[in-house]
């Protein structure tokens, strides 16, 4: 693969190199794109996020898929998610508020969440949510309060430790549970909250929830935890008997489905994955004596994360002297940190690109570093990069639409970049650049 | 030290826990400005950031003092900074806006960046800025064209790295110069580019720049890269001879004062340092033949970090099973990495006390952790705290002043928190809280 070339596994689907050098996603120019928005500038590909959405939809059940909105969400996004059928996971009463203002309907929507407020969780019941995780045991009690005072039952899940931990490329089977999210199976803390939540007059459980990690591509991890969490339903049903299963009868086993960041990691296979799994799910049900259940699914990065891109100008060039036998090439471009904390937060690596035109220098030891006043500001450490990208060149990185604008910031006073959505030859902007007023609107 | 005191060297300088156990800031009960202003919160104590400007103003001379704004600023932090005589080093065209908004003149503001657009250049010669810190070759020759273009001579420092790296308590007298700020001194870089700045028209060079680390306890790093600039100084004072001196009188040290995150730092002693560093460039200069320089430092950290606390109010508590002998208290607040992304971004340490109360329990093994849908949201990873935190206590962090509302995200849409500077008994508002409308006013 030379330099032009956009690894298709990591680029957007309708992104494509003319023959004129310049990329295209949706059929629309990315210097045009520029031309109109500026840099640095989120471009989301329409249809690729919408073919997202129908993968999992077809692997799993446009049911049985919910799309994790804390990777990227804004009303445009919840739209599309609810055009695809999809329901839709949200973790914070600001979130739920998008979903709502986007008209999304609020029985399709799931609420997350280690420290819902009464506020919040009073918010979901009357908003009708179609189910709250439940995440510890206080809140069990306040939640089933305020669903009484509002005459309501609300529909819940049991967040489940299966002390399986599934880390990229490796899974732990025996993880420690030393985290803040839901209750441990081992302990016998999962048992006492789902036969509460089973009890509790004002609460409905619909089943039992877990999450084995992000950036899975050990897909091994999702069976044995749903296995683990199984075993917890047959207790369940020796306790309750069948008529558990009247109402109970999801297994959600959360998200971290692996994309490819970089040319030379492979997405897990959605498709192959799910039907594993489900096969899985079924002998395991079956082996306990229990009905199969519906196997639920959370991907927030598969869908979101390939379907965008980051174009920044190239500015300020300098070749930096490492040791008298060794130069090394630093591109700055127009961001940072501030738009993808990502390689400074997790070390995350990206695929980045020339993309007004051809480039053919040689390769060079190149570092592209943001324009944030802190040197740890760095985009892509060590890469072997054309010799002649230059100043004005645009230079985009692949797979950005989860968790990037999602957590940007303003370090350094930077307005936050503009966000396009582009289908068909057309764009439209999702969300408009934050400029100084902006910011000099929150001044007391 | 018990758990219901406040180490003085971490907290606020005004901070006092009363007879009744509540925290005062400025004279101003917590829980108060909690109720008025809900949580989080961040809480500026103007006496405290007022009285470190002095101190920094006390030991290298209100002129030789520039506040580093990326530290955290809005106008009422650059009035501040104003009032108390000293200078603002930006490093964004939006921060140079908010100086310019908040009436600071631009004659005492100097301008960093690795990545500073014509745009910004311009902007800063138009407006009349004190000083710009040049990075490189490009930028050089585009400032001289712009400042000729207005017919203006800009008054330029050159940034030169020193090989110089102060880690907190390590310094590295052979660093690598592999990082994307300023001009090498090894490889004659810095020497060029001086001489460039010399030799342009439109520019005047009033001295030489150098950054050696952040949170830097370890003094020496600072004086010995002194020297090796002085070396440059003393090649550039041979090359342009007496004459250079007329401009030439600047060397800037820069930033990196370190101060107490926890009770068991202590922070630089800034008096000690400043004495013994600018008697150390006057032995440095005189053996070289040259004038004593003017020495110039850029604390931002060191006034604004130990100023302010976040308060949070608790939420949702959890014994969580580690192992079969061990269990881990779970506290959750209502914030977390979008307000402070520092434990997650560089391991950062705090100090964190409840406020509203005291709390006796038996020491116990707690984790601080946030709201956001993400097990890595820890603000205090491991202290050993009383058994009685207790849902609806208020908990602060201590020295949240500097880089964490200035990196803060909204990271599942939570809106940023308020803050509110106190003084004498009364509080005012410097930020207000960002709400759902905020983030839905960006919807294209």
């Amino acid at each position: 693969m030379t330099f032009n070339e956009l690894p298709a596994h990591v680029w957007p689907r309708t992104a494509r190199r003319e023959e004129d050098g310049i990329v295209t996603i949706g059929g629309v120019a990315l210097p045009d794109l520029v031309e109109e928005y500026g840099t640095p500038l989120f471009v989301v590909d329409e249809d690729d996020f919408r073919s997202r959405c129908r993968d999992m939809a077809a692997a799993f059940g446009a049911d049985h898929v919910h799309y994790a909105s804390k990777a990227f969400l804004n009303k445009t996004i919840a739209r599309w998610v609810d055009e695809e059928g999809l329901s839709l996971d949200v973790a914070s009463v600001n979130e739920l508020g998008i979903a709502l203002a986007a008209g999304f309907p609020a029985a399709r929507i799931t609420v997350h969440g280690n420290n819902k407020s009464g506020a919040f969780l009073t918010q979901c019941v009357t908003a009708g949510v179609g189910a709250v995780v439940l995440d510890n045991a206080a809140e069990l009690e306040m939640l089933d309060l305020i669903a009484a005072k509002n005459n309501m039952v609300q529909k819940v899940l049991v967040r489940v430790k299966p002390g399986v931990e599934a880390h990229t490329h490796e899974m732990i089977a025996t993880a420690h549970e030393d985290q803040k999210f839901g209750f441990s199976l081992a302990s016998g803390s999962a048992f006492d909250a789902a036969s509460a939540a089973i009890n509790a007059e004002n609460l409905e459980l619909l089943g039992l929830h877990c999450h084995v990690g992000s950036q899975v591509f050990d897909a091994d991890g999702f069976a044995l935890a749903a296995e683990r969490v199984l075993g917890l339903v047959g207790q369940l049903h020796e306790k309750f008997g069948r008529e558990l299963f009247d109402s109970f009868t999801v297994l959600d086993l959360g998200g971290g489905y692996g994309i490819a960041y970089t040319a030379d990691e492979q997405p897990l296979n959605v498709a192959e994955v799910a039907h594993d799994l489900i096969t899985k799910v079924g002998k395991f049900a079956a082996n306990l004596g229990l009905p199969t259940p519906n196997v639920m699914v959370e991907p927030g990065r598969a869908i979101a994360g390939p379907s965008a891109v980051t174009v920044y100008e190239v500015g300020m060039l300098k070749d930096v002297h490492v040791t008298d036998e060794q130069t090394r090439r630093y591109v700055s471009v127009d961001g940072g940190m501030s738009d993808n904390i990502r390689p400074a937060l997790y070390g995350a690596k990206y695929d980045g690109r020339v993309v007004n035109r051809f480039v053919d220098g040689d390769p060079t030891a190149t570092r592209v570093v943001g324009s944030h006043c802190e040197s740890g500001d760095i985009l892509i450490d060590d890469e072997l990069y054309p010799s002649d990208i230059a100043t004005g060149d645009l230079f985009a990185l692949a797979a950005t639409g989860a968790y990037c604008y999602a957590m940007s910031s303003r370090y350094n006073q930077f307005g936050r970049p503009a966000v396009v959505s582009v289908r068909g030859g057309r764009s439209k902007l999702m969300l408009r650049r934050e400029t100084l007023a902006d910011i000099l609107a929150l001044e007391g």
